[in-house]
């Protein structure tokens, strides 16, 4: 009974899929203040010139260095799982498959984007990044990255987590990075906040403020900002994951996968196990691939396909993607990782196009999914993959129901030692679902009015 | 650059090595409150009879029943790493090979055994497993195998972990377990205590009496009580990892070990990665095997080899062992998983025989070597397997200065994700290191006079 696929190392992919090169419509650039496609030169003292050619890149495909790949050795490739146990319980004809992202030391897909930045800053003379993190997922994979690559790191933790969740911190510290309470006195744009509501539980919004802020206020130059998703270069380094399955798929033999699953917050778990067969589904590929969100956080589900900034304080420049208005607030759902207002303008092209079918699903279903998960396949989820897994289950019944023998790849973004309050809060039944009502959601979107509107595409989808 | 050696699942060893088979003097037998040898029957309201018959079983070799693979096969076979990583940081000639049983779900080497004792209860007609936990390694364990299996599972956990580790409680609740404070309110021996003192800390030794009471007192038979380290049969399942190790040593032609290092509490760990090595020893191979204590506990290298109780409240037969006497009251030192004051008598018996070379380490070498080890191989470990690492990185050192390629083995017992607590303690400088007092050793092994003395072996060693 074989439940594990692996690869040896030197089966790794050794370059990155490049959707942007194959999308049926270009992408459209990223807008300064002006309304104006911003050069990147003018993002130069945020990112390391190397990292903004990977983002604005049109190449297919990007040799991954030598170097990067031996810090990946460490736990790439990751093994392809069979959930024979899951299969069995749900008396289902499916095979399900899934990436197991959370074997990285980090515990999450997080570490692959990590990595190649810590990398690429380090070679472009770089001695310290900073970033913002929530849940903590991302601080703590960048503060691995760094560590291992002897660059100092520094955390903007938004500060209802880093009292909520004092062990993504001490993570940080081991790997020894700075972590801080966001928003916090160092800088300005905290300094600012404090002094308006010293008792504010934060935001990323304030965070990404923090971070970028510090970045570029140093004036030796030798520090950079970091995004832990969102972003082509980000999507780019998690097609790894992809890339690796395909191959797995192929060594035993699957070599028709009918239906790919995916949590999608900023978007980069997902775009990495999908992006490799959006290319075969572009070829002509019958397949349905499909990023999951929260029904109370409905980015790709519910939202327009517009510009809008990155962050509450507009310090970003203005993406094209699926968004829910720069401030938009979400319920307080246990997924931190799927909060986010917009979403990565490669996974929201590829939406427009009609190359993916996104879904919601709520709070409640999800946790009942990762229970039914720990009971047969064993291992914990994090809570945003256990928004893939509830997708996964349906399908499964559905697959059961038509009597087909589907092929389901799914990525299993991470585990959920870190996070076993949202289960305690489950099992206590404190939980509730936040489906997202119309009128807040309208709300929200006020604050896109006024921005510019993206281009329709040659079908007149957007 | 190799730093993975994987097998398939195909390539999983079907038969537990049995070192009892081996030993160069016979296993002295355990003994009843009578001081006679006890009979498999007097162990029936406790253990199923057919761990109880696996306990005092000769054979070499003893088959893995095949329903038993198929529940591992979620983690096993476990890959075995090359340390290269921190090879170089150390410019070591040594070879650094670990089994990394930080994989399993739970994230310890604790399910191998805990897997293999649900099924036989479950065969055997049991419904309930009740144990005690004090870290929480153990019965997040039991938990997870008693959830694949449908048992019900009830964990009685030391007080004072209970309230400082309330991750590990949730891991057991997440998995279906029961999981209580002890001393509770529940047994007598539970409310004995309390009465004496209602704010107890609670002990290993406590919690062991209550679920022992929990599990002779059940009148329907259906419930026995299960533990995580020390006996036979728990060394017999471990077996696995060693040989495991052997045959993915072989398949990149290493060999020839040199060194085997584990850490060692009850024993088990330990014993899974060395016995099939020690089997070697016994057969004329040179080969040193070395079992890591804490300088605080320290079992194997500086107390007597004689018979003692398993628990402090003498609820358990006579064993024969390593012991600091069954009163001994270990300090504060985080690695709560090494912290027993006995030895598992297969373990012990190798020690008077000649064929291990146990060795005690302080708490703050053990950290900054854990902290080594996460700058270099990202992983964090969990504090008693840096008891290993700090060894492991003493001998690579030595190997340094002699020059010699020296292939070294051990067991990355387990990920140190719900202990991050000793590294905030470390990291902030508030740690010590906690020798023992020979005067404090001496008061401890007060509890063992009068008690019955192990024979002497062949060579007049004990």
């Amino acid at each position: 009974m074989t439940v594990k696929v692996l690869l040896r190392e030197d089966e790794i992919p050794r370059k990155w899929y490049n959707l942007a090169a194959d999308l049926p419509s270009p992408m459209q650039p990223p807008l300064g203040p002006d309304g104006k496609p911003i050069t990147p030169d003018a993002l130069a003292p945020v990112f390391p010139m190397n990292l903004i050619e990977q983002e604005v890149s049109q190449e297919r495909w990007i040799d991954i260095p030598e170097e990067i790949l031996e810090i990946l050795y460490r736990w790439r490739p990751s093994p392809l799982r069979r959930a024979r146990y899951l299969e069995k319980a749900l008396g289902t004809p499916a095979r399900i498959y899934y990436k197991d992202e959370g074997v990285s030391p980090p515990g999450s897909h997080k570490p692959n984007t990590a990595v190649a930045q810590a990398w690429y800053n380090k070679q472009f003379g770089i001695e310290k990044i900073t970033t913002e993190t929530g849940a903590g997922q991302w601080g703590s994979a960048l503060s691995f990255a760094c560590a291992l690559l002897g660059l100092k790191c520094k955390v903007y933790m938004v500060r209802i987590s880093f009292d909520q969740k004092p062990f993504r911190k001490l993570m940080m510290n081991v790997w020894g990075a700075e972590c801080v309470a966001s928003p916090s006195p160092l800088t300005q744009a905290g300094r600012d906040i404090l002094a308006k509501d010293p008792d504010t539980p934060g935001s990323l919004g304030i965070a990404i403020s923090e971070a970028i802020e510090e970045a570029v206020g140093d004036e030796s130059g030798k520090t950079r900002y970091s995004l832990g998703s969102v972003l082509n270069h980000v999507m780019l380094h998690q097609t790894i994951i992809g890339l690796e399955a395909k191959k797995q798929l192929e060594k035993i033999g699957e070599n028709k996968v009918d239906i790919i699953i995916g949590c999608a917050g900023g978007g980069s778990n997902f775009a990495g196990i999908s992006f490799p067969f959006v290319a075969d589904k572009i070829n002509g590929a019958e397949i349905e691939i499909i990023p999951v969100e929260p029904a109370s956080c409905p980015t790709m589900t519910r939202a327009p396909f517009t510009y809008d900034h990155g962050d509450v304080a507009r310090m970003t420049p203005l993406l094209p993607m699926h968004t829910l208005g720069h401030e938009f607030v979400s319920p307080p759902i246990h997924a931190g990782g799927l909060r986010y207002h917009g979403m990565s303008p490669l996974v929201s092209q590829a939406i427009v196009e009609g190359l993916l079918t996104p879904r919601s699903v709520n709070q409640l279903q999800c946790y009942e999914s990762a229970m039914l998960w720990t009971r047969t396949e064993g291992y914990i989820p994090a809570p945003e993959t256990s928004h893939a897994i509830a997708a996964v289950i349906d399908e499964a019944k559905k697959a059961r129901e038509e009597g087909k023998e589907k092929v389901i790849l799914f990525n299993w973004s991470g585990h959920g030692l870190m996070d076993l309050t949202g289960y305690e809060a489950f099992l206590e039944g404190r939980l509730a679902d936040y489906p997202l009502p119309e009128d807040e959601l309208q709300r929200s979107l006020v604050s896109i009015r006024g921005l510019p509107k993206a281009a329709k595409n040659k079908t007149g989808r957007w």
